[in-house]
């Protein structure tokens, strides 16, 4: 990150270094040059990033989803870091601002940007999902608009947790979660475990969690699950898992997500769903999933995806600021940014264990 | 209802009769004694029933879904008549009025029912659903306010029609359907029928149908399709199709109503539909489905199902006395009510072919 | 209360007492006959019965709105006890249990009921609003889906409190209060206050409340308003408070609700609320209103009404057992079921005064 | 466009004229410099341009509501015309193409921008709203996403017609019209009608529409209303007029659009609309306004407003396309773009009369 003092840097000088993939399982630390600042652009110099699921997914495949590597790209998205130069328009921001970066910039022309629904653009330019470069970087150029402001109380890296964290808030909105509505997560992994905090902050009076593995249950019952259920993986007990969980929710699930999207997991969501109910699915273990869609439907059960978020820092920062969700303990472990921790880094992400998330101090 | 003759007598004097389901295949008219008529109830002589594919799986296997038929039950739930004798309570019918039933009464007393979803409700006593008698009778008791008087220019068949449209008409509200969803319906039978019909008079710009048989397709073209697609039952087809489909549609596919529910209809409409938009699930082929239901929910295509219907006669009957939906070329059989006729109709019915809706004539 | 010992007394040996109005400022405690109990009704002992602004209304001017007591009429409707017997019917509930009471019984026949806006029904029985009479009463009759059993940790009186805070979350729902949503509250009366506290408990991050008595926002302070705001009754005043308000807000006010209903109040609500917002009009000090509607719906601010509320006894009785919501503070006086306690209350919450709500434990 | 004569020219070397607003009752024909054609715009050969009341309000008193004109404006922004140069990133419009245009720019960096409600973007450039230059002109330049291709049927003076029809539209979607909600409209100027027209293929079933002229009424029967009710402008009558308007509706209103907003409309609106039915507030008649707005909002009718538009062009066109909507019977009178016609043009529709759209033809 270079010797300059204080919050901003010598800028111009230094070379701007990032994390490049440019193999399966290769990343390099090499000079990324920074497009030009546009008007409503600011610079931002990284201070923390974490490391996603997708990203260890391209390191290991380049490739995930429909996406595929095909040239070098820097990895990396759920960042947040410090206003190192601002744009001629740009308004909100000045020099020094610490911010939390929503990774997508949308074309806000068609119709998906103008009805709200800009996570759907399909010329959406996303850090790290090729051919666009990610974050993990010395610094990044980004739209002023993307790049939310910390309240004094928010960490860099709680800043950065708000990428993950959106996704749980961005399936909660979707589901209607408030209030009155009690809720089954499937999965305790990273995903599982956020979704969780944004119920809870939504509202939800009532939250069961379900894992096959008993230490990802106990960290969720740490933060807060008021029942935890360990299950197997066997398709047979589902329907005496189904009765589990309902009576540890001590009536019906009005929300399922399923934060793993395995056949046995989704059919666990859709069985326990009470009539008129909603299961939100949000992980994606299989593609084809064989699972009782029919007598789901008959019970109008409806079932809702998600694709990324939208709109969602500004509430991510409330949440966080307000203390409604801690997401620090989610932070396990902590590296620099050198080629052996870059390295090291992933490798820990990547085996999973206890690590739940990993993150970069630049 | 006076000495008039014909169908109608002298109510009290006669002996009420009605189709009875007594074994599998087996249908008898036999007497039917009538519960006492409440303060709030109307007795309705019977002048026009449709037979329902549910009627027809009752017959053949004594059961439906769920429900097992394990006494003697009345068949029939689609019908409509003129009101005979009016409970002490009743303020808004008269002796005379020709009136469409909606044959479920719920309790009024569950969540369901008291937040406006009354078709949930686990206690509702619906016609024809065992243990609960069905309308294929002389006459029936009924509560007044689930009777809805016919505009002068419906005829009764017309008002025994709003049972199946209602589904329909269930199915668009949930989907959402208004003057800007392109729709598409796969499977041109009777539900899918009635679906095509009411999506049309929510507004839908444009309806693409789709079916294995040509002949189908025909009626559905004649009844307002804008494009008609026969497809095959390969599974392999699917990606051609699509194609096909979205290129008839001239553009993205809103939502799509499968009201065949199989694994191919289904992982069609998934594939088939944009980013954000709806699948409806009416059809019931299969319990269990294989279909590709992530890569639908990271599009953000949400599933939603139905289970019959709710506050949808007064529409039904406005869209009928309007025009917006004529129903009567789907009446394609008619019989009377003998113990000859009843059986020859039930096998029309069950026979497919040619015949959608089969239609008594009391 | 009569003698009777453990919960339940000898019921029919001792003659029902309950609170007549049965002249302008004339109560009198005297024998209530109860109507037979139906299959699916229970009777209740009661315990706790607050005094509302609307009983105080009928007692000093025989009417309220629209609704006008011509014959003597059992007063109160905010109430809570226990079972003491149950109908052949009922499943639920036990001899015993300790309910909070929904005072209105709706037709379930009318289209409002069907559709879920069971509040809106025009033949709605309602405790207390002529001609039905109310619940200031050792026993009423009363459905038992109605009667709402309270969980271990509330008392009868939080019970009792069910119903003023019902107003204040049917208007949260109305409003769509969420954890994105900042409220202004316009009057720190006692509805203003449940309407902050269930704006609370739906999640708004940020409240500020304005009221003409300091007394009343000292109250608001500790019940956890974020800013309390002292105003006048001087319309000119309005765009200095609007600006007091909106800086105190620290940005747009997303939903005001008007708990006053005056002139004053709704125009500075409405100039306060930012574009795309919303005012709840809640309060009625004017029927007719001179008030800037037409900017305000040029900016898109909706102006959205409550009348009652329906389906909130579970979420009310769910913010108590949670500890959301701390009803108890607000209950600031309490008095026994005697013909001279029972003046005394109605005279305590008449002068209004540091009396917020006023309890009679029978 | 090449050298083609007609109202098409050869572009660069001819000088561009617009009617610039440079006075209190002062147009002037004069030339006009277009910016740069940026990546994403095009060049539009203005073809048709309707006059609005907001130009002639401009015109009168160089205002209108807040907006105040300071420097010389060109007016107009109701328009259609051909593409005459498309920018170097633009993909779906080719030079030749007929297109209407949105008038609006929109920020698409602020909250309602992103959550899609930019219509309340703060930062809006909008045609003929100062300090932003209108579309009367031969040329003019707009990004390529607000020009939207005419369908073949579609006429380019229908395609200007899309503006004012929007209103209409944008207020049937805020007031969420459809199958089932029967429609008062008050006012049967232009902005009453086109919302007629819309409410009409939103699918209303049944609408009422009131005006003090019988001249209005006789168009608006013409153009498809169910009923047609003459009122005065004495408030005393209000009482009286709901009574017809009720008895012409042949049961409650559902939605009330306010087309006026007067003292009167809005009282009589507020006062015949059912119980939970809308209010939706379109004209700006007058600024504060004295209404009985509490026992309205104690029947949960709620007051929606509208400002613009947005995401409405498409539907129009389809409207247009499919017949539902014809707007070709208000286009009452045709001028060219001389400076004499420009004057004529206004001062007709200044007068109003039976004018109710002028139209420009370019």
């Amino acid at each position: 990150m270079g010797k300059g003092g204080g919050n901003t840097s010598n800028g111009e000088e230094e070379e701007n270094m990032a994390a490049w993939l440019v193999a399966i399982n290769t990343l390099k630390i090499q000079p990324f040059n920074l497009p030009p600042l546009g008007p409503h652009d600011v610079k931002v110099r990284m201070k923390a990033v974490g490391i996603c699921g997708s990203d260890v997914h391209y390191l290991k495949t380049l490739r995930c989803a429909d996406f595929i590597v095909k040239e070098p790209m820097v990895i990396g998205h759920e960042c947040a870091g410090v206003i190192e130069e601002v744009g001629t328009e740009v308004k909100d921001l000045v020099v020094g601002d610490r911010v939390a970066l929503e990774p997508g910039i949308s074309c806000w022309r068609c119709t998906h940007c103008k009805q709200g629904r800009y996570n759907l653009c399909p010329d959406m330019k996303f850090f790290a999902t090729p051919p666009v470069h990610g974050s993990l970087a010395n610094q990044v150029v980004h739209p002023a608009d993307l790049c939310f402001k910390l309240p004094d109380n928010v960490s860099l890296e709680e800043g950065a947790m708000c990428e993950p964290l959106s996704v749980g808030v961005h399936a909660c909105r979707r589901a209607e979660i408030g209030p009155e509505t009690n809720v089954l997560v499937m999965g305790a992994g990273p995903i599982g475990l956020v979704t969780m905090l944004a119920a809870r902050a939504f509202g939800a009076p009532r939250i069961v969690i379900v894992d096959v593995e008993d230490s990802r249950l106990a960290v969720a019952k740490e933060l807060g699950a008021n029942e935890i259920i360990k299950v197997s993986t066997n398709i047979q007990d589902v329907e005496e898992e189904v009765g589990l969980i309902q009576k540890a929710m001590g009536g019906g699930v009005d929300v399922s997500f399923d934060c793993a999207g395995f056949n046995k997991t989704m059919t666990t969501a859709l069985t326990a769903t009470r009539p008129g109910g909603k299961v939100c699915l949000v992980g994606m273990g299989h593609n084809e999933m064989t699972v009782p869609l029919t007598p789901a439907a008959a019970r109008e059960v409806d079932v809702v995806g998600i694709f990324r978020y939208k709109n969602t820092w500004p509430l991510c920062l409330e949440f966080l600021r307000s203390g409604k969700i801690d997401v620090k303990p989610l932070i396990t472990h902590r590296y620099g940014f050198s080629q052996k921790e870059v390295e090291e880094a992933f490798e820990t992400s990547a085996r999973g264990g206890n690590a739940i998330k990993v993150m970069f101090n630049l």
